[in-house]
């Protein structure tokens, strides 16, 4: 059994950005050599989220916004600006709650996703970020 | 250390239904032979949901399926119905929240569950479906 | 490759008390002597919540209770309350949707976290409780 710890980077726009991370992530498990095992994501920062959902534009730019929008509307105020004068209460909000952890089980080198699921990173901050997802495998490797 | 990937397979009747996997779990964990370890469980599919609850009639008919209909109703439009024609908008909707993957330490072979905490499936979607749930076992077996 | 299961334990004050953990975690990850793997969290108990946060006070007393008061009120009737005579439905629903597991990777002894980044348990009961909290380190060890 063995272990590996690497990480990816990649830029967002912010305000619920949601984008597809599984090609990245397949893409450290071929580079690593793992053939069967996990892979542990966790997204550094405390106003980012993962999961899995069809990536397609309907739930991405609209349906998910939505959601937030009625739970923790971006306009409102929130005691979090009182304490650091800033503007991004909404997007803490919405981090604690979506969570910042996803474990994946592969198979053969393959995630085991379904047909119309994909990993996501969501950014809910409220200006564009450069943003770092640990992933850590472990498992077997090819002999 | 030893790893071991298995799946567990059922029928659901869709629409926020919740079944409780957790004797479906420990099954595979004492086939294994596992004693000390963890299991992560993956749901695969873009309309499921995994989490913990006290698996009790109030709470698995009444009381989840209300909150989730104030966040994310079947009746309402979705963007994603444009998309291919669906009408399943609020399931999708409901899993990228909740969450498909959930890992859940075992010692002695035992869950470390609460007494009233049970493991559950949740099919989001709007039709019975078959489904399936990736269950990974790694640690320690038996001598 | 070693797995050890650990658990803290702790007092809270309930109806969503926030409480940081992290230093907590952090001291069982020094004790045991592992250096790089992942710490797996799991709340016991169907009322409890793990996520992470920026642990400050605005966002820990007020704006994720106010999220959750809209989700999931104290005041309002759950059927759970017919089954047991219980008065936390939503204890149980908030609980569910958050989620009571967390797996969160370390390098060189120290959590992969941001600096802004804390974990926290929540309980989300009606009444002070006294907590468990397994902590299942596994990884590499100091040689």
């Amino acid at each position: 059994m063995e272990l590996e710890t690497r990480q990816i980077q990649f830029g967002t726009k912010g305000r619920t950005d949601i984008i597809d991370i599984t090609d990245m992530v397949e893409s450290e498990i071929r580079q690593s050599g793992f053939t069967e095992g996990q892979v542990t994501l966790f997204a550094v920062g405390s106003t980012t989220g993962l999961s899995t959902i069809e990536y397609e534009p309907g739930l991405v730019h609209t349906d998910i916004a939505k959601m937030f929008d009625k739970l923790a509307p971006y306009g409102a105020h929130y005691a979090h600006h009182g304490t650091w004068g800033d503007d991004n209460g909404a997007s803490h909000v919405r981090s604690t709650l979506m969570g910042s952890s996803l474990v994946v089980p592969f198979v053969n080198g393959k995630l085991t996703l379904g047909t119309w699921q994909q990993i996501i990173f969501v950014d809910f901050d409220t200006r564009p970020r450069s943003r770092k997802v640990v992933v850590q495998l472990w498992g077997k490797k090819r002999e």
